[in-house]
């Protein structure tokens, strides 16, 4: 790997803050020297390169023999590019698969002269041993806005022999050569991101062996549909897969309903995952209404710039997968959400983690489990003039979670409920007018939440309060690396379409800087306001101030006592220096950057506008967070 | 093109025959400088590069613009390898498309990374454009006797704008990314070699529009089968096929009936032809019946050495196309022949030449015509140890011939004739007793035949006359270029089983070398005999001494007189220098090499063996043939 060399120099020049100074405001960081800014807004806790782009993560497994969990991830740099991957034996703390540049795999092959792009991991594969099946490119440009060159994407196999350090590839041609074609020609807009996965009622349906795996490859046709191609192993080797046809489609440009608890189906499908759930993780009995499936949209309204993408939505969708009248496997949503609302929130790739885990057996996790990666983009993937070269290093992993299928329980039976939306009426209690919900339920990942709750360097509490108006909070973090746990009660006269209230936080506040993070009752939205966040969007490009905002609906609970009260909405916000996670009531998760300049950003407030007074309860903030990756050098 | 550089250096330093002593005995040739016997046995009169290596024909079409035929092939050499062409107004002389090194198409690409095998034009293709559809390499080696690369052959498109001399290879994946799979996995010996075609009967019966184009790709199954993978265009631009499923296979290592007519179907197929044939030429009606089909197999007895193939059939057949009761076009032969009975003959490629062809106009030809071209190994299919170097070329196509369904009437209805043969019973007379045979009829390109009998720079014609041994012919050309034309009459008490009855010609005889042409009634097989045929065989290695067989059955006619003679056996041997061809009745044809070296060695002689006296009819010999590349310089 001769290209590694000019990679490690220019590592060694790397992190040189030194000059910048941060109680005073920033120069155009766009000019400065490479890797001036590295440090300045670099997470800590999270998932990411020494250094350097990293793109989607994938290519996740469990290696069998050791019980480590590599997370894998497309990276590239001037001088190489592929898949790297770190591994971890807790969940908490990472190592790069190879130090310095942490490729495993780069393209350059006869199948993948150009890119390597997403692919998915089969645990024991060929000889036992783990086995990559990845999207092999042939041909550029590819996008959804142009016509498809035929045979651009592929799906070929790699194999590691050396624990994940290096995929070795297959010497043979694609397993997957390409689109399905026949009489019907398919004119796809994309063919890529094979995801492997076994599942027994796919076996028992489709009188497949115990064990077979199936692989998805997401795409769509132009001008006709967004889709999964749906594939089954035929050999031992996984050299051939059999075509199952289509076992999703959504037609091009729709929503799910009207498009508010699931944003667009866009005109491409990208990085679709499909497992099943249980109430506690990976839902092993494998039923037909466990199945999920979650999906990265491309799309935004005609015209959009060629070859660029203006808009992602990072969705799940949970269905039922049945048997149609000519045998093929079909998948018809019966609920659909967004897994990040975050506008730069993308790409997420998980992977079934066994209970045989280490990280499991460590924590005394007894159940298989689903974890998440979701890719956060530096740069509005690809499209802004965020100062990468001066930074070193760009885009993130967000915090893993952990999906399951998780219930709402006392939810009064009314308006609220009955909706096209991201949960399912799964329960009826006439005597008390009360409905059971279903939805995804999406957690930080255990391991992780107890490393950065449990061990933090430094608690604080603030008591809880009601407040009518704007207010300091009395505790402050002495740093951009902490989490915060907050509870917020709204008045039942809070809700309406006229109504005015707003309650949250205001986090990274200084005199200069201040993000806010906050409901709005009237339109159900979760809001971070961006607009004051970042001193340094002054003169730099590229520093977002947009605002971010999601959908949550509180729903109305019925109490012991008989009445009903607004849903108390939970929160935990992450803050990793720029990472700000915002994760709500366990189903509700948006994810941004935000780009604070000065050393005194680190202050707090309540957020509090609108006629009605807000309950808040205790706040707790735990300061330190972890350093996932011990092993760098600084 | 710079690889031609070092391609043109080497063809200055050719053709240094002086020196050498055609009038003594050779010595071991393959110790001479390169190029030092280069003319010694250049053929004349046939289809080979300028230099080098000639492998498969291939590729052949119409230019509908221009009506000029173009004739491809497989090239190699040290420099540079794949497909290279002439092209001919007359179908009698051509001229390289490329000058020198006549290339039209390379490997290199990223769907050809190692080679370029054969393929097929569409004339009128992509916007009105010749368009190549070609045998794609990624994955090499490449062997019915090992296990098979997945993806190692693919088929890909290639498209002129320069009227054939350069074939732009399109910007996309391969159209035909290997071979099928699915459930079954298809673990093939190969899949090579797509021969398109258009058929109206396939149109009618598919519900296919009207001139859509179909293609053949040739290969087999391990273990199982040798087959024809039958596929049908999607869209104008050829950019996707639909496969049809294996319209005809064969189990692995059977034969056409006990093997006597058609040799072994082997364990592979190769070079695959369809096409329909009337009693004209092409046939353009294309009915059921009138499916031909030209393969090549690969066979041998096991255990054969491994990527190793001691034994080609080149095999035509004719069958009954039907829809099988599950709507899949399906072939069924119903006789079948060998091409071209010569060992060394394979591979051959025909094409529809359209009675609006240039030559066509030319000669008068107002049908449309099958021509197919033959390929002559030159060393045993790179098995044997031929001064290649010292030679400076090596293979030639054989003579073009014109295919067409031919009858033999007035056959006496016997045990001759009833039998699963290269032959089918097509008509009775009861009141004659006799039959109409239909069969496959092979003749000499007429505007060839022509020109080498009208316009001969020398004609010998030898009065018939009766003979019970051998005797001198009276006449001798003074060179070996020639077409001799001959008939011999049996007498009916040659036949059968304990006959001793041989008849012939000998042919480049002197003192040291003979060559026997001769058909032998025991076991109805015409034979060269070419023990004594090269001096140069004593002392070099590569020059085959090997005798050629084929059989031919020369049935009973009757006469209009009522009685019945044994079919008269007309037999025309073109000589072209080594090459020697044996054509016989319209039906059997058996081509060779023939390494005569003395300058002597021109004489002929009749063959007269057994216990009867045979009738000779008049033998005419046309010397000189032409020179079909009269633009080479020498």
């Amino acid at each position: 790997m001769a290209s590694l060399v000019s990679g490690l120099l220019s590592l060694h020049a790397k992190r040189q803050d030194g000059g910048l100074d941060y109680n005073s405001a920033p120069p155009n960081l766009s000019i400065l020297a490479n890797n001036s800014i590295f440090e300045t807004w670099r997470p800590k806790a999270h998932v990411l390169p020494p250094s350097e782009h990293i793109g989607d993560p994938c290519m996740h497994y469990t290696d069998p023999k050791t019980g480590t969990f590599h997370v894998g991830y497309l990276y590239s740099s001037d001088n190489s590019s592929g898949a790297a991957a770190g591994i971890t034996n807790d969940l908490v703390t990472y190592r790069d698969v190879n130090p310095d540049v942490p490729l495993f795999i780069e393209p350059g092959g006869k199948n993948d002269p150009l890119a390597v792009f997403d692919g998915s991991v089969i645990p024991d594969g060929i000889n036992g041993s783990a086995t990559l099946l990845y999207t092999s490119v042939s041909y550029l440009p590819i996008h959804w806005t142009i016509p498809y060159t035929k045979g651009a994407e592929t799906a070929s196999l790699a194999v590691t022999s050396d624990g994940g350090r290096n995929f070795t590839k297959v010497n043979q041609g694609p397993v997957i050569p390409g689109a399905p074609q026949g009489s019907n020609q398919l004119n796809v807009t994309a063919f890529r991101d094979p995801f492997v996965f076994q599942n027994q009622y796919f076996d028992e349906v489709l009188g497949s062996n115990n064990g077979t795996w199936y692989n998805v490859i997401s795409g769509g046709v132009h001008d006709s549909r967004c889709s999964q191609f749906l594939y089954r192993q035929v050999d031992p080797e996984f050299r051939d897969w059999e075509y199952l046809g289509e076992w999703w489609t959504e037609p091009s440009n729709t929503t799910w309903g009207d498009g508010t608890w699931a944003g667009r189906w866009g005109f491409n499908f990208e990085v679709a995952n499909v497992f099943t759930l249980s109430e506690t993780g990976y839902g092993n009995e494998g039923k037909s209404s466990d199945f999920f499936t979650t999906i990265g949209t491309e799309g935004g309204d005609f015209p959009v710039p060629l070859q660029k993408s203006p808009d992602h939505d990072m969705l799940w969708i949970n269905g039922n997968v049945s048997l149609s009248e000519n045998g093929t496997i079909q998948f018809e949503p019966t609920m659909a959400g967004v897994l990040d609302w975050g506008s730069e929130a993308y790409a997420a790739a998980g992977k079934l983690v066994p209970a045989s885990s280490q990280a499991s057996k460590k924590s005394g996790t007894t159940v298989d489990r689903y974890l998440s990666y979701v890719w956060l983009t530096n740069d509005n993937y690809g499209q802004s003039n965020f100062p990468k070269a001066q930074q070193g290093w760009d885009g993130s992993l967000l915090t893993a979670r952990e999906l399951s299928k998780g219930t709402i329980p006392n939810v009064v039976d009314n308006s609220l409920v009955h909706e096209k939306a991201s949960w399912l009426v799964t329960g009826h209690d006439n005597s008390t007018g009360t409905v059971e919900l279903t939805t995804l339920r999406q957690c930080i990942v255990r391991e992780l939440y107890s490393a950065i709750t449990d061990d933090a360097q430094e608690t604080y509490h603030q008591p809880a309060r009601n407040l009518s108006s704007n207010a300091d909070l009395d505790i402050a973090p002495k740093s951009k690396f902490y989490v915060m746990k907050a509870s917020i009660d709204f008045p039942k006269s809070a809700r309406g379409n006229d109504s005015d209230v707003k309650a949250g936080f205001r986090i990274l506040e200084s005199e200069q800087e201040s993000t806010s993070i906050y409901y709005q009752f009237n339109n159900e939205s979760m809001i971070i306001d961006r607009a004051n966040s970042s001193a340094a969007a002054a003169l730099t490009p590229g520093i977002f101030t947009t605002v971010e905002a999601g959908k949550l609906r509180l729903f109305d609970i019925r109490e012991p006592s008989g009445s009903s009260k607004v849903e108390t909405l939970e929160l935990t916000i992450i803050v990793d220096n720029a990472v700000v996670e915002v994760w709500a009531n366990d189903r509700f998760v948006m994810s941004t950057w935000v780009w604070s300049w000065y050393s005194a950003s680190n202050k707090l407030g309540f957020i509090v506008e609108g006629s009605e007074e807000i309950s808040f309860g205790n706040v707790t903030v735990y300061e330190g967070l972890v350093d996932a990756w011990p092993e760098r050098s600084d």
